[in-house]
């Protein structure tokens, strides 16, 4: 019997434990789900009471969170990135597998070694960006390798979306992630790309102007924005010569042309506190942006202070959250960006019916022989519900095939780990394609 | 005999030595200047070998810098702002008056009642900006509410400029000042104001294309742009109920929209380091800012994508620093900020027979009786020459002149000092307008 324990049963843990569970009696698994919440811990395990347990833990105390991995053979760690490195120092100590979704932290580096002497797996970047990412965009890369093809060009777009069946707002976007982190995004530093050989950088205000149009058949069309860094993984992948290379994030068509009126009159600034009138109203919040004084209709002052068509889709979008309405906006004292966030939570809320989705998109061009080809690679995933949405399958089910994988023996490394080998992304992808998560690739010469 | 103790003789520090010196004999001083260079503190005293003398210290050993500050009755610190606070303890502890140009640190506050029982006086913000610029603004204010006059409006400007006759470029300026505060400057925080009572916001990527031309007879016409908190004073100048208040820096007109290029383009950013090709030249820097490919002209390409006329004067004023020309940048590794500081460097020196300027523009405007009225306030100084230039004599003058007022127990209260009383300004004022530092005032009826 392998006893697993997963840390954090957030939002995104729902398909991650499902899955443990619906294989825990073929697998002979025990699964413990900890949480700070207990009832919700135990909620999360309802549909298996033989095989699992919820339980409370605050994972901040060290002697309980210690006592609790000592009684597993592998630690799924779900908690948020900056509790991560206090799990890793106990499973190192106490000889456990650990997993995780979220990036490899810069502390951990130092410890492969003891961490291969202990004999434990640390697989970091196991979800769905980063994670089925690199996965599917190695299993290409390798394939162009073998063809000995020379990589010219590599683009990766990812984005958590809302299903078009579920899409009825004008910004094609719902909240199936952390809403502060869609609101900041692109912040704390200029995007990295690399085109046609030269370095190139982004300052945040114009992210959201050099976008790219990705048209995905049968799921719509987007906008791409890149990432911070898209070169981090240059190495990795083992494409250090590549001279284009972009990775960012997608958007419904419309959305960043309309979210950079945002970044372009300063309402994303997470600095400081705003000073707003008593009892004031989202005409109030956009004032406080504009230069000139309240003479003429706001509407107009806005489109002409931003130079975009007043009656354009980007000043429809403003308008349809009801920024040129009188309506309190409701809290006070915070931030330009989290008082967006707070109308932005009500206006792009999931509904109970509603259903998300995931896109990735990737495009390879590459030579082989003097002939150039172009491999698109998509995928779209479509969530079952409000449970079990696209972003908890995407970013659980490869956790939870990763966690087979290795309490089967599947993985001979020890020691620090991502998913850039066949022996891990060949089985993982594999089973995700059985699960629904699948890939299509269509291949052009061009 | 009173002795004066000076810290740090950088370039702003010439003419309040002179000062200094040159009142020794009258006023039965003697002045020390304490420089981490020797043979520079030596340079700076040679005037007056009787009366002064140059030394050796390394500020930041404590012992060191308490033996020198116990030999003294009065310390000004012209170090960087970093380090005020130990000289301050030192003072505290010492009963030491102390007078600095630097803003009030935000540790020293708590300290107030401590230098009071201390019966030490500890004057900040005793400069240009700050310094000159509450004198000047609060014997206004103070004889506006002398006369009952209710404050409309109050906008304050200042610029440490180059003088009509030595500006030879097309940006109108050349440093006379910290190279890199300039570049970075309007960096760290959306800039606040307060216009008809709506407190406003401006985000660094708009800072200089929303800016006020402020014209000056005689020293030419400029654009401000918005200092980081216009608010900051608002209580300390008694006019808290101001609808409409702005503090800002001065820049030849026209110098601002070109800046502006530099922000579009990301080229101010100081937050990593490029990577450059090797042997890289400006063009290949502008490059990595563009987000196309470099097939057609640099220049056009740049004008196309800040949207800006291609021979318009903000790419004249590019154009002019050579960023078209094939040169080699000749540093490597360094930030944006950093890269391009080392071009501005060459191309904004102050050269030997050059003078720079200081302007000071305030604009008050009141009711009395239910009429308006406006007063503009404007101070024009010019340099002597590349060592007394206006900078350091509008920073060191009104310090030398506290100085005195101090040591000839011209001020009776004790503590954390600003000069917003006119026990303090009005001396200062007035001796300042006898050394040629004087406001040119012209009331309106509007």
């Amino acid at each position: 019997m392998r006893k697993i324990l997963i840390l954090g049963a957030g939002r995104s843990a729902s398909s991650l434990i499902q899955y443990l569970i619906r294989h825990a009696g073929a697998q002979d698994w025990r699964v413990t789900v900890a949480d700070q919440d207990q009832a919700h811990a135990e909620a999360m395990v309802k549909e298996g009471p033989e095989v699992a347990t919820g339980l409370a833990l605050d994972a901040t105390k060290a002697d309980a969170r210690g006592a609790l991995i000592a009684a597993h053979d592998l630690v799924i760690s779900m908690l948020p990135a900056f509790m991560h490195m206090d799990v890793m120092q106990d499973c190192l100590r106490l000889k456990k597998h650990v997993i995780t979704p979220s990036y490899v932290p810069d502390t951990l580096l130092p410890l492969d070694k003891e961490f291969k002497a202990a004999g434990s797996i640390v697989m970091n970047e196991m979800g769905l960006d980063p994670g089925i990412d690199h996965m599917s965009a190695m299993r290409i890369l390798d394939r162009i390798r073998r063809e000995d093809g020379r990589m010219e060009k590599f683009e990766s777009y990812t984005g958590g979306l809302v299903a078009p069946e579920s899409d009825d707002n004008p910004w094609g976007y719902k909240f199936s992630w952390n809403p502060r982190n869609v609101i900041l995004a692109g912040q704390g530093g200029a995007a990295k790309y690399i085109q046609g050989g030269i370095t190139k950088y982004i300052p945040y205000h114009k992210l959201f102007q050099q976008t790219v149009r990705v048209e995905v058949e049968g799921s719509g069309a987007f906008d791409g924005y890149a990432n911070r860094d898209s070169l981090k993984y240059r190495a990795q992948y083992g494409i250090e010569e590549i001279p284009t290379l972009i990775r960012g994030t997608l958007r419904k068509a419309g959305y960043c042309e309309a979210w950079d009126a945002f970044v372009q009159l300063g309402c994303t600034d997470d600095g400081y506190p705003m000073e707003l009138p008593k009892d004031a109203t989202w005409p109030d919040y956009i004032e406080s942006f504009l230069p000139d004084s309240p003479e003429t209709d706001l509407r107009t002052r806005v489109s002409k202070y931003l130079r975009i068509p007043k009656d354009g889709s980007a000043m429809e979008r403003l308008a349809w959250l009801g920024l040129f309405e009188r309506n309190a906006i409701g809290v006070a004292g915070r931030s330009p960006a989290a008082t967006l966030q707070h109308l932005l939570e009500k206006k792009w809320k999931l509904g109970p019916k509603d259903r998300d989705m995931v896109v990735m998109w990737h495009r390879f061009r590459y030579s082989v022989e003097g002939q150039h080809q172009t491999i698109h690679s998509t995928l779209s995933v479509i969530g079952e519900d409000t449970t079990h949405t696209a972003m908890a399958r995407t970013v659980g089910l490869p956790i939870a095939i990763a966690c087979k994988l290795v309490l089967n023996g599947g993985i001979k490394e020890r020691g620090i780990l991502l998913p850039l080998a066949p022996s891990i992304y060949d089985p993982i992808l594999d089973e995700l394609e059985t699960l629904g998560i699948a890939f299509n690739e269509e291949e052009l010469e061009a």
